[in-house]
């Protein structure tokens, strides 16, 4: 039986996505949004969801790149401050214990410790109420040495990502594998062919 | 050391979303959609990117209206199997082995069996490359019984979804609670504060 839980903004998983710019003062900022994901594959594009009043959001408007960084669940805490702290009253670099380097291919910020980053540039702006949606190219991925396997893939188990919750404000771990995709469902789709 | 995996389509965790529409003779059809997410939450709001070629995409537009349906491991060959055939050449709920029922807000069937469910009115439709990025309104969201823990809020860990790993296109478990967001970064904020 479905209960009725209303309007919410729930789907599981969403991700744990840290947003790095720099400040007008070059001066690296990063933030943490849930509310976005990958958005196209030709070209490769993610969209991130961030509200006017955010330091970031004046950021991108003047440097039309980002980075999209994801944390592992050693880095959970420094996510986690990376979100509820603000950008306009906190040199968040200064305290959260990891390393903010330019970027090769745009003038945005990575974060050194994190496993895996994306680098953005803006390609497309909408608005959804209270959310302005960025929407950026991937220009590159960047991937740690110890995360990448076999034939140059970067392994999900590897990078331990970790997911928000929407529902009950949890972090949780998503890297154990426990199918393959384009393959789990080969028998029934052998058997509606069948038939 | 980072490694440049070029520019591609790669974040972690990306969800498997099975989105829900009927045909034009009213028949249910359902798609897998690992490229979206919740996009706003004033009002709720979810992205879904799909291309023109599939039937989902004329179902939408039709009729404006979709259901996003969660998942869970035990429905993982069936979530496959809504991804790699096409709705154009088979009746995928003839064979899926799960229920489409009408959901209760939209004119769009939500699948019985999955945990939980999104159902959503198209409010804006943009353009990525390949891929039409369809926003939906989320007003309301339905969830299994067996899901809803204490306080009617859905627990993370009984929904159990599954994410989309887009490097090594494996299917990975993300229901593990392993911290609180919101406080998680609370000891960092607090020495910075100090500061």
């Amino acid at each position: 039986m479905k209960r009725e839980i209303g309007a919410e903004a729930i789907i599981f998983p969403t991700p744990v996505l840290i947003v790095g710019t720099y400040n007008e003062d070059g001066r690296p900022n990063a933030m943490n949004v849930a509310w976005g994901g990958i958005c196209g594959s030709e070209p490769p594009a993610i969209s991130i969801a961030i509200r006017k009043e955010r330091k970031t959001y004046e950021n991108i408007c003047r440097s039309k790149v980002f980075t999209v960084n994801i944390p592992n669940e050693k880095l959970m805490e420094v996510a986690d401050f990376f979100g509820i702290a603000s950008g306009k009253e906190i040199d968040k670099f200064k305290y959260a214990g990891v390393t903010a380097k330019k970027a090769g291919h745009i003038d945005a910020p990575y974060i050194e410790e994190f496993p895996v980053c994306a680098e953005c540039r803006l390609i497309k702006t909408t608005e959804i109420g209270k959310h302005v949606i960025f929407i950026g190219e991937i220009v590159n991925v960047l991937a740690d040495d110890s995360v990448v396997g076999e034939k140059g893939i970067i392994d999900v188990e590897k990078v331990g990502a970790i997911g928000f919750d929407p529902a009950g404000n949890y972090y949780t771990a998503t890297g154990q594998k426990v199918g393959k995709a384009f393959s789990a469902g080969l028998e029934i789709l052998k058997q509606a062919k069948e038939k």
